[in-house]
């Protein structure tokens, strides 16, 4: 639903194919230029296509892992208003009818931390590593800490950004009690990533990996309500936040937001 | 706190260091054995110790691993009543104080997903690969499927388990709303499955992989209760289910529980 409201604003600008074609070397130098400036027949078509829209944390997941790599990609926008993501073709492309979903070639893929780690291995020679440089051992690690986003971060935090955020833009009400009760828990997950940031870098260790990226489009959005005050108390989470949400590839992600 | 239950019922035999070790091979011809029927100070050590009773979902998903990995192993029981997994020495393995955390030599590792994952990579060469074979785009298949079981069958699958099965071992009482609202969600679940084994063998490819291993638990669970029904309702998803739950592998998990 969120991603309808940027999407009309993308759409003045849309191709004659409803995308948009990104190059991560132009885009540094002014946003949301296309590859070509001549007809819509011959614009180079990059080979990775994502469907869906920049203000949906999973897409930004997705964006971000591409920018980091400096990969072209072209971005579908999906009319979600029109809910064109529980309708055929979207649903070929992911069958649960979310966004977003990635095609590369003849590959396609949904569930976007899925998605993340394809882009990480497949163009590991490419921008960023996103995965802890080493042996089984240490890839383990990135692993671990991928887990604990999915898996006791996200289903508390995104939670608190569907109150404080998306409710509002949806004409819905906040619940101050769901929101305590989700900061509680929230709390001793923040007071485990101080201790762990105290020993590493970043989660899974001294380099910037998926597992610190995935955690970027919900902290993105938890940083502009007062929940912000419970990363901001703790000096490693503070730190850290302030790193991970510096990082070029992020300030383009949040770009594409205000196109 | 379920699988304090079981452990009860390990510890009369328990080593001095309150462990259990066993061997695949000697597992299969009698389930049990340890690896040195002499004193505990010769007993050979495993290598690999996970930590967590044998009933708890997340537990059971590492030990199906290893078992399908023909890796020799030792079991660390956590007195979950006295609130062992809350307290040091535990939060040192997991700062979570969940179970299961698995040490392998002197790495340590949380979440059981990671895990599995680790031991599919560090010992490829050994018992069942556990992945998809082939380039990173077919890997990224398993990918795929892992985050299906992680971020769309489990958050539904996992707390009608809780309702139907362990709030009765705790003397609660099963919410019949709840389960009817879970229940909806999860038959839009199996559907896509349904659609998904009618193209494929198995979830990611026509080989089990860790996507498939990861339901075993909760699909244990469930085919006790009239949950039952969702599945064998469903040719594929039925004739899945059969498969997976017949493995040698998962039966010695299985086995661990009547132990």
């Amino acid at each position: 639903m969120m991603g309808t409201i940027l999407q009309s604003r993308l759409l003045p600008i849309k191709l004659s194919h409803s995308s948009l074609l990104f190059s991560p070397s132009q885009h540094s130098r002014s946003n949301l230029k296309f590859t070509s400036k001549s007809s819509p027949s011959t614009i180079t078509m990059a080979s990775i296509k994502v469907h869906g829209v920049p203000m949906s944390t999973a897409t930004m997941r997705v964006l971000a892992a591409l920018y980091e790599k400096e990969l072209e990609f072209e971005l579908i926008p999906v009319d979600m208003r029109a809910g064109a993501h529980k309708q055929e073709p979207f649903l070929s492309l992911n069958p649960f009818g979310q966004i977003p979903a990635l095609q590369d070639g003849d590959l396609t893929l949904f569930e976007s931390r899925a998605i993340t780690e394809y882009i990480a291995d497949e163009y590991s020679e490419k921008g960023e590593k996103l995965m802890c440089p080493g042996c089984n051992k240490v890839k383990a690690l990135t692993k671990v800490w991928l887990n604990v986003e999915g898996q006791q971060f996200d289903p508390i935090a995104s939670k608190i950004a569907f109150e404080r955020v998306f409710k509002g833009m949806f004409g819905m009400t906040t619940d101050p009690a769901a929101v305590q009760d989700l900061e509680g828990k929230l709390v001793r997950v923040l007071d485990i990533y101080e201790a762990r940031l105290s020993k590493s870098e970043f989660l899974a260790c001294d380099c910037f990996t998926l597992a610190d990226l995935h955690h970027l489009p919900v902290i993105h959005y938890l940083m502009g309500t007062d929940s912000k005050a419970l990363f901001e108390s703790r000096p490693k989470v503070c730190e850290w936040v302030k790193k991970i949400t510096a990082r070029p590839a992020w300030a383009k992600v949040v770009d594409l937001q205000k196109q």
